[in-house]
């Protein structure tokens, strides 16, 4: 990125009325991040509404590549589906934006660093777009950096309880009309209130659904660990914000509980809890960024493996305050001269 | 049991208007069990209530050891908690009543046989007293048992997606009124509405829960595998009727994902899902007494191991539905006189 002048960023949102777009808007401003001017494109749909980061107010846009939309434009956000990033990231890129892209179209890719800061911050380097992991993936990649750091992983495998929001808004309003006597079933699979939905995403041959792959396939890049065997059963609960995940990990080397709790206990964005305790949804929905990690305990199926329970907002965590946090590291970096 | 005369046998329900009650009188009428006299236990709250099986009906009546209540009575189902069972269950069993308890009291007891029908029917023998395994433990025995019993098993772990109701009525009751506006937390840990626990009875000092350590110990039992190794974490979903279960399995020899799909397709009690296929809870609560394993795949984390999807309703075959079986296999051995 590079500022203009000392007022700040000229900044765009990609999907600024999404759930993702909104809940970035939202972090910009609770962590001051200094923003000159504000650029917000979302669909049609939207047209006539508006977007504010602190004091800064900016109407929605429709994307239109007639309009050099990055011309200008220092930072984008990109959270509107893997269609417009295809079309306008590099686009971006190449209008000089830095580009922070939450879509799954680059993730895996060769030559885009996937980031999540607490575990490899280092991997923005030089590089001008980066790419945001899925908000499964966020929270399970910050509690297992330290412990793959410390002890190296052998193993990975957990089962997820993941909340409608991470679907999008029109799978929110879905399970928002069902909890209201609605039984509308449209952009989720099954109806989902008063059931639980193993199902999401396209699946492959293997029996994988897309999202089980993509945490599997993220993990493994964000910690550097191609070889590291992953399993996840992804599922979809009548939750409106909040991911959670039970998790069972293999360290690659003999390991007290101990160890591992004060590991857990010191790592950065993690909240350990002690004991048997543990959060749940409601507790850090729309709340804070901490991911939060409980009911440590050895995995009796497994010696020398544990299990444990961890809960993340994963419209702040999971996605908007990640990437706000990618940014916040490429203006720390050699990109963003001071 | 001794039926007394060809029109059937004298039956008692304790915990007659609980949830599982109440189903085993359903289950009783559906499978025309034959009945020629009931008698109904219940709370004093529920006095003035009566139950119906068919044709029979009885008033709900409050235990009281003083008016032996089991006098002539050939078969005794138990599914009033740990304290009933504890009182009476063995005094029924003195005065002449084959005894099925679905309490926690005589499951892990080595006197004792914990019986899945599918899984081990000759377990009960000579028995007059027979335990009914927990409602998340019943389903994982019914698809495991063939398994174990053509390929062996190397280890089995799990996380639980159950539901309010097995939690039994007060709890059922609890979220019903927080589906309609309600805020009342008095009989689960936590919310369940929008929400997921991850907290099930009480925590031992390895960070276990209660039902965690019950589906482990209960496994072992019925398959026969007491050095199996099993890990469980359970969590509540704001489901009304119907457990789910992410299973993760290791043979003990290596066999391909086909060969466990035919021993599945044929295994008694179980709907197998082909592909990527699954049950969810609405398809099967109140419905019917399979187990639905769908998902089957090789576990990516664990060479040689696999993942399924579950799901069973908890109140039927995971609890009543089961009990009833066993008083049929009682029925056709050597302890029914015909």
């Amino acid at each position: 990125m590079t500022p203009e002048d000392k007022r700040g960023y000229a900044v765009a949102i990609v999907g600024a009325t999404g759930l993702v777009g909104q809940t970035v808007a939202r972090v910009l401003e609770e962590r001051s991040f200094p923003i000159r001017s504000l650029r917000a494109f979302g669909t049609a749909r939207s047209t006539g509404a508006s977007v504010r980061v602190g004091d800064v107010r900016a109407p929605v846009e429709v994307l239109d590549e007639t309009h050099e939309p990055f011309a200008g434009i220092d930072l984008a956000l990109f959270s509107a589906g893997d269609d417009v990033s295809r079309r306008y990231a590099q686009q971006a890129v190449r209008a000089g934006a830095f580009v922070i892209d939450k879509s799954g179209v680059y993730r895996l890719d060769d030559g885009t660093p996937l980031v999540v800061p607490e575990a490899n911050a280092n991997a923005i380097g030089a590089h001008r777009l980066v790419a945001n992991p899925n908000c499964s993936t966020v929270p399970l990649a910050v509690m297992l950096a330290p412990i793959q750091r410390e002890f190296g992983l052998a193993w990975v495998s957990l089962a997820t309880y993941q909340s409608v929001s991470g679907a999008g808004k029109d799978a929110l309003a879905e399970y928002e009309a069902q909890t209201n006597g609605g039984d509308v079933v449209r952009f989720l699979p099954r109806r989902v209130v008063g059931n639980v939905i193993p199902e999401n995403g396209a699946w492959d041959d293997s029996g994988y659904g897309d999202e089980e792959r993509k945490i599997a396939a993220e993990l493994k890049k964000i910690l550097g660990r191609p070889d590291l065997p992953v399993s996840a059963t992804s599922v979809r609960v009548p939750v409106a914000v909040g991911h959670s995940e039970a998790v069972s990990f293999m360290p690659a080397r003999p390991v007290s509980r101990d160890r591992i709790a004060q590991s857990l206990r010191r790592a950065p964005s993690v909240r350990f809890y002690d004991g048997a305790e543990y959060a749940v949804p409601l507790d850090v929905a729309g709340r804070d960024d901490d991911v939060h990690v409980g009911r440590l305990r050895p995995d009796t199926a497994h010696p020398g493996a544990f299990l444990c329970w961890l809960v993340c907002d994963n419209l702040r965590k999971g996605a908007a305050t990640n990437a706000v946090q990618i940014a916040e590291c490429a203006l720390r970096t050699t990109q963003v001269p001071a």
